[in-house]
């Protein structure tokens, strides 16, 4: 695939953000599985259905701490003239009762313990006294008891073999304790998917560097790798690369032999050294650069605009950065070589190299060897909303959420604040949430633009603004991702 | 504080569940502090405030791929007289250019690139097109550009020595990326909370045991132990004890020595064998059973209903469990003496031993030896409950969040459906919560009874219902704790 390098770089289709998650979601396959203890089952996600092991309750359990009757002694009870029962026994939660409960007679009993053959209903410690029938130990009951009062029958929240999570289900505390119940000492779940995150970029220092002149710290790999933790993944952190193809390559080599999924950041963009897009350049699957390698394609051919242009401007790429000579693009840096097509395995195949949305437009994916790569936008923001948007899902998946379930959790909203800016395609919209009188509102953060980092942490959520050649004015009702 | 062990049980005072909560806050005291590897930091909370390390960004960067320019020179420029510029040089990401932008120039600049001296606006690559001028390189500018487009300038988002984050801070991954921007390889946090899970009841198996008549698997102790963790505690579970003081005191000697918080699960109701309740009655600080150790005291005599009591049922505890001749209470078990008083040590005070809230009234709390003890109810429901209430506010508290911050995540929402049921006391019921047209709806879930588990994992939060005798109806404006 050797094609000149200026001129696919802006040959780029725009899929929509539905689109690309579906394509990010067909390549995420769930992966391997293992048995963790209980103890370290939460937050992972279930490998097997899981189903009930016994009726629960596995006998009729007392409610609370009192007698255990027979209802129908009871029928004519009331504060003056009581049910006299004889106590016959007592059951402590563990305990069986030595003695069943015959007409006239009753058992204490503590919460959890098993009620007795006999009895119908429990009635609460309080509403009793002590009492004594002919010198033996006896208790008033002041009420008639409701049969089954305070019981939770055999099987009442479970019956033996129905399944209590599917397979995918992400084991939060609640489950842990039905797994508990059901005697799931050890449990089978997706293995956490290691994901390498891979930096490109030669202005990138490491994070105890001092500064250098035009230079700066690494922040994407830590931010990506704190996000692949926080949804279920490992996170294998490479080295930083800085933007030379055949170093790109080796470590990209290295991702794939030690990870289930790769996220770059960086390199994606139009520029002279976006190694990322370069490399994924070599593996499009669109068969227009071979078909017609002479002919100049523009934005304008495909029908689109490109991600930068504002309306009312005219795509002038074609004449950009490849000179009618077929040169290299000029202003290449004395000593750099314009950057050759780097080599992928063969076995590879392009998802997108553009989303329509901003920000992070170049965002692109790939599958390598079998294995989803995708390369998000080095500006802080735009590498924010990709790895929500693509990462996040594609980490669910691999642990075997449903694809729909991998999807980002969206709720709607009312917008708290006009937002002024139009934009020629879905724009997301770091902001904070908050509820009044039960209608949820979102209010965009200031400091948002693509390559700004100090809204990201204040945010609650992504508001989903679509395309609008005018801004967006308050109140209007918006679909919101969750973070 | 020998006292008898019946008359004292029912003797509680329930609080109201924000002064419980208050009393839990005061007595969390954020703890040891530490330095991690910022790969470790997410999820952690500061101990001490973050500043900006260097202005940021650290020098004017350009926004995107294209021209840096002099707006001047590009005043009067149109697509039919575009600015011609001779291109002097170029800058990448990482490197400073080596010229200026004199007039009547252009520097070719990449994503995050420094801008040139002279310059003052970058033109988008997709806005221009190549040219030469007298057979040197330069490049056509179609349209005005604006004095400062395109460029992030030096200190827009921070000034070196803002404060970006203080002390108790959540580190979310938007905070990693700041603290690996400002060169924060290692952060100083709080650290984890080692908090001790002791599960106690005589009824208790282990969770890889199998079932034997009257007896189930001890569920809470892993359910905690997974809400202690995702709430950034270090859980410690211990063995499960049976309801016996020695052994209770014991354990509770053996989670003193190891943690900085104990939660225990079960044993703290009105039962015989309520092993939590007795061991905190021996360290009550009310003066009522000292003052006056023959008197029967009721829950009528000061003036509150018992937890368990409908409306309309006269309390009849004095008259119960120890009889006029201050015999041990009738129907113990052959074999089991009534509990002694247990010793826990001096430097003890209970902050509470019942709180007016549905389910989990008999959830209590104590200081023992200057730590805090926990005691949740044993029904899995009322756990949970008590758990989100008190234990997870106590460990973001322990963790250097402030005392509000600490409180759990409250906003409103619409009742979906009516929830029949009165109560005496504000109750706290399971929910899953969707949203419509920007409302947040509340739907309580059903099996919501303190002692059933199967909606615990479904629920996204808990509906906070006012004390009612009739229930509450659809539609009415009711406050959740987001789970």
């Amino acid at each position: 695939m050797k094609q000149p390098q200026g001129e696919a770089r802006y040959r780029r289709r725009a899929v929509k953000v539905e689109e690309a998650m579906r394509l990010v979601l067909e390549a995420a396959v769930p992966g391997r599985r293992e048995l963790v203890p209980l103890r370290q089952a939460a937050g992972r996600r279930l490998a097997e259905a899981i189903t009930a092991t016994t009726d629960w309750p596995p006998f009729a359990r007392s409610g609370l701490d009192g007698f255990a009757v027979r209802s129908a002694d009871t029928a004519s009870a009331s504060p003056s003239t009581p049910a006299t029962l004889r106590v016959v026994s007592s059951v402590a939660a563990g305990e069986l009762a030595s003695a069943a409960v015959a007409p006239g007679t009753a058992v204490r009993i503590m919460t959890g313990g098993p009620v007795p053959p006999g009895a119908d209903a429990v009635v609460m410690l309080e509403q009793t006294a002590d009492a004594w029938d002919e010198g033996l130990p006896a208790v008033h009951v002041k009420r008639a008891a409701e049969p089954g009062q305070n019981i939770a029958p055999r099987g009442e929240e479970f019956r033996c073999g129905s399944v209590i999570a599917e397979p995918g289900t992400r084991l939060r505390p609640g489950h842990v304790a039905l797994l508990g119940t059901f005697g799931y000492a050890d449990v089978p779940v997706y293995a956490r998917p290691r994901v390498a995150v891979l930096a490109t970029g030669a202005e990138l220092l490491p994070v105890e560097a001092a500064l250098a002149p035009g230079c700066i710290r690494d922040s994407n790999s830590a931010m990506v790798a704190a996000l692949v933790e926080q949804c279920g993944g490992e996170a294998l952190v490479l080295a930083r690369v800085p933007d030379e193809p055949e170093a790109t390559a080796r470590a990209l080599a290295e991702a794939l032999a030690l990870s289930d999924l790769i996220i770059t950041t960086g390199g994606v963009s139009v520029g002279d050294y976006d190694v990322i897009a370069s490399l994924l350049r070599g593996i499009e699957p669109t068969a227009g650069a071979t078909e017609s390698p002479s002919l100049p394609h523009t934005a304008a051919a495909t029908g689109e605009a490109p991600a930068f242009m504002p309306a009312g401007i005219a795509p002038l790429q074609a004449q950009q950065s490849v000179s009618a000579t077929g040169e290299a693009p000029a202003f290449m840096p004395a000593g750099t070589a314009p950057l050759p097509e780097p080599a992928l395995p063969q076995a590879s195949r392009l998802l997108f190299n553009k989303v329509a949305m901003r920000p992070g437009s170049p965002t692109s994916a790939a599958v390598i060897d079998g294995k989803l790569l995708l390369a998000l936008s080095g500006n802080p923001g735009a590498c924010f909303v990709g790895f929500e948007l693509f990462a996040k899902p594609a980490i669910q998946r691999l642990q075997g959420a449903g694809a729909n379930e991998s999807l980002p959790k969206q709720v709607t909203a009312k917008l708290a604040s006009p937002f002024e800016k139009g934009s020629p395609h879905e724009r997301f919209v770091r902001t904070r949430l908050f509820s009044r009188e039960g209608m949820l509102y979102a209010d965009p953060l200031a400091f948002g633009k693509s390559s700004m980092m100090a809204s990201i942490p204040e945010a609650d959520g992504l508001i989903r603004l679509k395309a609008s050649p005018e801004g967006t004015p308050a109140d209007t009702i918006v679909d919101i991702i969750l973070l």
